[in-house]
C-alpha cells in the first residue's frame, strides 16, 4: 500500500481554516467535496466551531472523532507549523497545504517551508503543497474534490499532474468541457514533500490511469524524475509540457515559482531518457492523451480515411504524410468489393470520399474496409452534417466498427452541435462509442502524429541497458595527477593519455620542441603530416598561421616549422605538435558535459558549419546504451550525411558508435569532467581509421 | 461597378429547381434566403408551378416579373445549358449552378462545362460555380444567404472564398460557433468563370473586408492569380491554406476536384510573390483572421503580458519568443508607478503576473501600463475566473482598456463559460469590445506571430518592382544558333557564350584538344589551372577521375592531361576545359526552373551537402527586385555561413544579388530555358572575385 492512497483515497477528510463565508478556500474546499459526492467524513475545523454547510465544526484537528486520513490547510502561513505538529499528535497521514508565503517568496520562506518538512517527516505524515490547489479523483469508490478551484470532471482514464496551478485548470476545464473523463489530478505547488515523480509513480501503478498528462516548470531532482518516471513512461504514456524553455519564458517561470528552471536541452535529453512523450502545445498534448485514453495505440505507421467532404481530409492526409505517417493506396481485396457498395461517383482510394449523402451503410462499408485493410492500422473518419442526410447514420456506423475493431479509430466531425439536436446527438454518440471527435481535421492528424511517435519510444530498446565497452581504472590517476591550466582544461598530454585509456582513437601525433625533435618525429610517424603551434594565448589557430597541413617530405615541414617559429616567436608557452596527416573524412564532434544532477550528457553532432551554424546536434544522457548510441547518428538534420553523399561511401557507424560508447563511460567514470571536445573527428568508410584530430578536456575542481 | 455586385448584392432572385420537399437543395436554398431575412424579391421556379413557403412558383425563368439579378440553378445536369440560355433572354446577371455532374467528372463533364461557359459569356450573363455551394453577405443591405448549407453568421469583417466546399464550412462553422462576424463567403466549386482571384479582388475593394481567408487546393490560372491577388494583399490581410501540399494529399485532391494540383514550391513562390501568408494549420487560419478583424496590426514586435494566473502566461512567452518576438522587460518609468497599484506578491515585470486575486482596478492599471510602455505593440491579458473574484471587474478593465488603445489587445480567457453566468457574461463582454478571445494561451501567442509575419510582408519593398540590370538583345541569337544534346542541354561554349553575354562572371576557361592547345591555354590563364574532362557518357566527373584541381606547373598538368587522355580513352566525344584555378570561396548555387503559367523561378542555395541533403534552398519567381534578390540571401537556415563563420570574412553579398538580378533577366528573356545551374558559385569576400565555376542551360524547344 502506498502513502499516498491516503492523499487520493482518504476515508476521512478535515478541513482545517474551515469557513462560512462563501467567497474563502475554506469554504469552497468543503462544497467542492460535498458536491461532487465524497463518501467518507467530512469536518470542518475552526476554532470558533458551529456549523458550516450543515456540518458540525469541530474547534482544533485533535478534537476531530476518529482517524482522519487527509487534512487541508488553509490557516494563516504563520500558524501552519502548529497546525501540522497538531496533525502529527491527531496521526493524520497526509497534509495538503493550500496556504501560500513559502519558498516562493524567497528565502526565507523557503526556510519556514524546510521547517514544515521537518516537522511532516519525523512525524510520519505526508505533506502535498504547501501554496497549492489539491487533488481530484473521480473513482467512484473516492470522488473526491479536494480542490479549491471546480471545473466539471467525469470519470475516466486521464490522470494529470501539474506544477503550474493555472495550467492545471487549463486542462482540466479543456476535459470537462469537452466530456472527457479523468482519473486523478494533482497540482501541488511548492511540491516540498510529495514529489511529481511520487505522483507519477503513483498513477503508474494505478490500473485505471491509462495516460498521464504533465505539465512542468523546473525539475526539482532531476534524478528522482529519471528514477520513477522511466519504468512508468515504459508502460503507459505520460505526455509531458515543459515551460520556462526560453530565457524569458524560464525568466518569467522563475520570478513565479522560486524554483531553479532548467536548460531547455536537460528536459529534452530527461524526457527522452524516460520516454516521455513532449509537447511544444498544449491543446495538441490534451486532444492526444484524449485518444490515448479510449484508443489504442497504432500498431502501425499506415492511416486510412473515410469521409464526406473531400477537402477536409486532403488536409488530414497533408499533415499525417508530412509528420511521416503513410497513406498506403487500399489493398485490392478490399477495395474492389468497396466499390459496389458506394455510388459511383464516389472516390474508393484513400481517402475514400463518399460525397456528402453518404448515409449508414456506406459509412459502415467503408470503415469495414479500412478495418480489414492489412496495410492500415489508423482509421480517421470525417463527416459534416449535410441536412439532406440522416446523421445519426452516421454515428451508428461509426457505433459498430468500434465496437469490433482493434485499430485506432478517431474521427473528425465538423458541425456546429449548438445548430441541431440530431447533430449534438450525432457527436454524443460518436464519442460514447470511445471515439474521439475533433473539430479541425489536422487536430486529428497531430493525435495520430502523436501516437505514432510514442509508439516508437515505447518500443525502442530499453534505454535502461547500459552498454558498458572499456574500463580503465588507470584514469582515475591520470586526472588526480594532471596539469591544468588556469580554465581547467587539462594539459595536451594528459588529456590525449586520458583518451588513449578509454581506447578513443587519436591520431597519431608527437609534441616537439626542436626542429630536431620535429624531424624525428615526421620520420618516425611518416609523411605527410601536420604540423601545428599552440600557445596559451592562441585562440584562431587557423587564423594565426599556426597550423599547416600536407607537409609532403622534410623539405616543406622546415620551411613551415621555420615560418611559425619567427611568425610565433612573441607567444609565451609556445609548443609544437606534429600529427601524421590524415585523409579527409566527415567530420564530426563528439562531446560531453553534466546536466545538473543528471550525470553527465554525451553530445554528438556533424562538425564545422553544422553545429557552428545550424546546431545540428544531439544530446543523450550517459551512459549510453547501444542502441542509444545508434540512435544518435540517425537524430541529426544532416543525418543523409552519414550515409554518403556526392558519390562517397558510407562512414562505419559501428566506429562511431564505439566512439559515442567510449565517450559514455569516460564521461560516466570521471564526473568532474565538466566540459569534453572531440572535434573534430573524422569519420571514415569502413575498412579505413576513423580518427580523433583534435580533443580537450576541462575538469570542475572542487 | 463590378459585375459580382449582381452576386453579393442582388434585388432579386430565382432559385431555378426549386421544391416543396425539404431534404432538397431547392427547397433549403429558399429556406436560407427566407431564414437569413433577404430583403429583395425571391422566386422559387418549377415547371410544376404552384407555391413553396408560401411564395407563388414561376412556371419558367422567362416568366418570372420584373428584372432578375441572380438565379440559382439546382435542375439535372443535361438541363442546365437550356436554363442558361433562357437566363440570357431573361437578362439575368449572374448564375450560380449548384448542380453537379461537370468537370469533376472527367473530360466528358468538362466538355459540357466549356460549353455553358460559352453560352454565358456569348449571353453577356456570369456564372458561379457549378459544383458549388453558393455565397452569402452578412451586408444589412443584402442579408444574403444563398448557399444551400447553413451555419450561423453575423455581421462583420472576414471574407472567405474557399475552393473545398468541406473546408469553407469548417471555416464558416468556427466562425459561428465562436461568435466571430462574417462579412462574405464563396465556395465556387468548380469555378467555371467568376474565379477565386476575381472574388479575392471583389473583397478587396469592400471596404467593410477587413480580413480575407482563402482555402485553395489548385490554382487554374497563376497568373491571374498574381495579377489580381497581389495588389490586394499588398492593401489587406490574405490568409491562405492550400491542401494537396503532399503527393498524397494532391492525389486525394486531383481525384475530389479534377483540377491540376500545382508542386507545393510553386504555391510558395506566388503566396510569397503576392504577399499572401500561408497557413498549414486550419485553425491557426481561423484564430488569425479573427485578430485581424477587430484588432490593429502590432506596430512592432514588443508582446506584453498580463495574467492572474503565473503559469499560463509563461506559455504565452515562450511561444512567442520562439516565433521571434520580443518580451522586453517592462521601461521603468511604467513599471515603477505600477508596484504602488498592485499587490506586494505581484510580480512587476513581463509577464505582469498579479496573482489570482487581482481585481479591476488591478487588471486596468496593468493593461494601461503595457499601453503607456513604448516597448509594448501588442498586449496580451489571460485571465482565469477565480470563484473568489469579481470576474466582470475583469471585462470592465479589458473594455476601459480596448476603447482607448491604438495597440493590439488580444485575451486568453481560460474558463468554461458553460460553468457559471457570470463566466459568460464575462467573456461576452470582452470580445463585445472586440478583444478576440482565445481558450488556450498558445493560441494568443501563433496569433500575434502571425500578425508578426503580415506585418513584415506588408512593410517590405514592393514585388512588383523589377530591377533590370541587364540588357542583352545578342542572346536570342545565341539560343536560336545554339547546338544542343539529346536532352536538350545547350554546348558548353553556346551556355558559356550566353551566361557571358548577360554579363555572369565565368572562371576564366578554354575548351581545348590537345596537349598542345592545352599548354598554351595554361599559359594564357597562368598557373595554377584546372583540367576537366567532358564526355556526353560522363556522369560523375570527379568519381571517374576526370576533374584534377590546383595543377601549379605544366609539369603537373601534363601528368594529369596524359592521365585523363588514357584513362577516358574509350568515351566517346571526349573533350577538354582547362580553366584558372580559384581560390576558395564558399559554394552557392544559383538556378532556375519555369513554374507553370507563372514564368520562370530563381533559385537560391548554399551549394554541396546543404542543397543535396539539407534542402536548403529557396525560390522566388522572376523577375526579381533588388530587395526581393536580397531577401533571398537571408531565407536560407545557412544563411550565417554567407555572413562568415569559423574566422572567414563574409561574402560579397551586393555580388551576389547581381548575380541573381542578372540571371532574373535572364530567365525572364528567355522563357524557353527549363533548367539553369550555375553549380557551384564560389562567393568571395568583396575585393576579391566571385565566379561561377560549373554551369548547365537546358531548353525545352517546342
Amino acid at each position: 500500500m502506498s502513502s499516498l492512497d491516503a492523499l487520493f483515497f482518504p476515508k476521512s477528510i478535515a478541513v482545517i481554516g474551515a469557513s462560512n463565508r462563501p467567497f474563502t478556500i475554506g469554504h469552497r474546499i468543503l462544497t467542492n467535496l460535498k458536491r461532487y459526492g465524497f463518501a467518507g467524513s467530512i469536518t470542518p475545523v475552526n476554532p470558533k466551531g458551529g456549523e458550516i454547510l450543515g456540518m458540525p465544526v469541530a474547534p482544533s484537528i485533535l478534537e476531530v472523532e476518529g482517524e482522519v486520513d487527509l487534512v487541508h490547510v488553509i490557516v494563516r502561513n504563520t500558524l501552519v507549523a502548529q497546525t501540522l505538529r497538531d496533525c502529527v499528535t491527531k496521526g493524520v497521514k497526509v497534509a495538503i497545504i493550500n496556504t501560500s508565503g513559502f519558498k516562493e517568496l524567497g528565502p526565507e520562506g523557503a526556510r519556514q517551508e524546510r521547517e514544515l518538512v521537518e516537522i511532516a517527516r519525523a512525524g510520519g505524515l505526508r505533506l502535498f503543497g504547501p501554496n497549492c490547489q489539491g487533488v481530484m479523483n473521480s473513482d467512484p469508490r473516492a470522488k473526491l474534490y479536494a480542490n479549491f478551484t471546480f471545473a466539471t470532471m467525469s470519470p475516466g482514464h486521464i490522470s494529470i499532474v501539474a506544477q503550474g496551478g493555472g495550467v492545471a485548470e487549463v486542462i482540466n476545464n479543456y476535459f470537462g468541457m469537452n466530456g472527457v473523463g479523468q482519473r486523478m489530478y494533482a497540482s501541488n505547488g511548492n511540491a516540498c514533500d510529495i514529489s511529481v515523480p511520487e505522483i507519477i509513480e503513483y498513477y503508474g501503478q494505478d490500473e485505471q490511469t491509462r495516460v498521464i498528462v504533465l505539465h512542468a516548470e523546473s525539475f526539482a531532482d532531476p534524478r528522482e524524475f529519471l528514477e520513477r518516471v522511466r519504468p512508468v513512461a515504459a508502460r503507459k504514456p505520460v505526455l509531458a509540457l515543459k515551460s520556462g524553455t526560453t530565457a524569458e519564458g524560464a525568466r518569467a517561470a522563475s520570478s513565479h515559482t522560486g524554483g531553479l528552471v532548467e536548460q531547455d536541452t536537460i528536459s529534452d535529453v530527461l524526457f527522452d531518457k524516460c520516454g516521455v512523450l513532449r509537447f511544444a502545445s498544449l491543446s495538441e498534448l490534451c486532444q492526444t492523451a484524449q485518444a490515448f485514453a479510449s484508443q489504442p495505440v497504432p500498431r502501425g505507421n499506415g492511416v486510412g480515411m473515410v469521409t464526406n467532404a473531400g477537402s477536409p481530409a486532403i488536409i488530414v492526409t497533408d499533415e499525417v504524410v508530412k509528420g511521416g505517417l503513410q497513406v498506403p493506396r487500399l489493398s485490392p481485396q478490399v477495395a474492389d468489393p468497396l466499390r459496389e457498395k458506394l455510388q459511383a461517383i464516389a472516390s474508393v482510394a484513400n481517402p475514400i470520399d463518399m460525397m456528402a449523402t453518404a448515409a449508414e451503410e456506406e459509412f459502415t462499408a467503408a470503415l469495414q474496409a479500412l478495418d480489414a485493410d492489412p496495410g492500415i492500422d489508423a482509421m480517421v473518419v470525417c463527416f459534416m452534417t449535410p441536412f439532406f442526410v440522416d446523421t445519426l447514420g452516421i454515428a451508428k456506423a461509426v457505433e459498430k466498427v468500434a465496437a469490433g475493431t482493434d485499430k485506432t479509430l478517431l474521427a473528425v466531425g465538423m458541425t456546429n452541435p449548438e445548430e441541431k439536436v440530431e447533430w449534438r446527438e450525432t457527436l454524443k454518440r460518436v464519442r460514447q462509442a470511445g471515439v474521439p471527435v475533433y473539430y479541425f481535421p489536422e487536430a486529428a492528424a497531430r493525435v495520430l502524429i502523436n501516437m505514432d511517435r510514442f509508439r516508437r519510444l515505447r518500443d525502442r530498446p530499453p534505454t535502461g541497458v547500459v552498454e558498458k565497452v572499456v574500463t580503465a581504472p588507470g584514469t582515475a590517476k591520470i586526472i588526480e595527477q594532471a596539469t591544468t591550466d588556469s580554465q581547467g582544461f587539462l594539459a595536451p598530454a594528459d588529456a590525449a593519455a586520458l583518451l588513449a585509456g578509454y581506447g578513443l582513437p587519436l591520431v597519431p601525433e608527437r609534441r616537439v620542441e626542436s626542429w630536431a625533435e620535429a624531424r624525428a618525429a615526421a620520420a618516425e610517424l611518416g609523411y605527410p603530416v601536420v604540423l601545428k603551434a599552440s600557445a596559451p594565448g592562441l585562440v584562431h589557430k587557423s587564423e594565426a598561421g599556426a597550423v599547416a597541413v600536407g607537409l609532403e617530405n622534410e623539405g616543406r615541414l622546415k620551411q613551415a616549422f621555420d615560418d611559425m617559429q619567427s611568425r610565433l616567436a612573441g607567444q609565451e608557452g609556445l609548443a609544437f605538435l606534429l600529427q601524421k596527416h590524415v585523409e579527409q573524412g566527415v567530420e564530426v564532434i563528439v562531446g560531453g558535459a553534466p546536466a545538473r544532477d543528471l550525470g553527465p550528457m554525451v553530445m554528438f553532432g556533424l562538425g564545422g558549419i553544422h553545429v557552428e551554424v545550424l546546431r545540428d546536434v544531439v544530446f543523450k544522457l550517459a551512459p549510453l546504451g547501444r542502441a542509444e548510441a545508434e540512435s544518435m547518428l540517425d537524430a541529426l538534420q544532416g543525418s543523409a550525411i552519414l550515409a554518403g553523399v556526392r558519390g562517397q561511401p558510407p562512414v562505419d557507424r559501428e566506429k562511431l558508435v564505439d566512439i559515442l560508447l567510449r565517450v559514455s563511460c569516460l564521461l560516466s567514470d570521471h564526473p568532474e569532467i565538466s566540459e569534453l571536445d572531440l572535434n573534430p573527428v573524422l569519420a571514415a568508410p569502413a575498412g579505413r581509421p576513423t580518427l580523433v584530430v583534435d580533443y580537450r578536456v576541462k575538469l570542475e575542481r572542487a
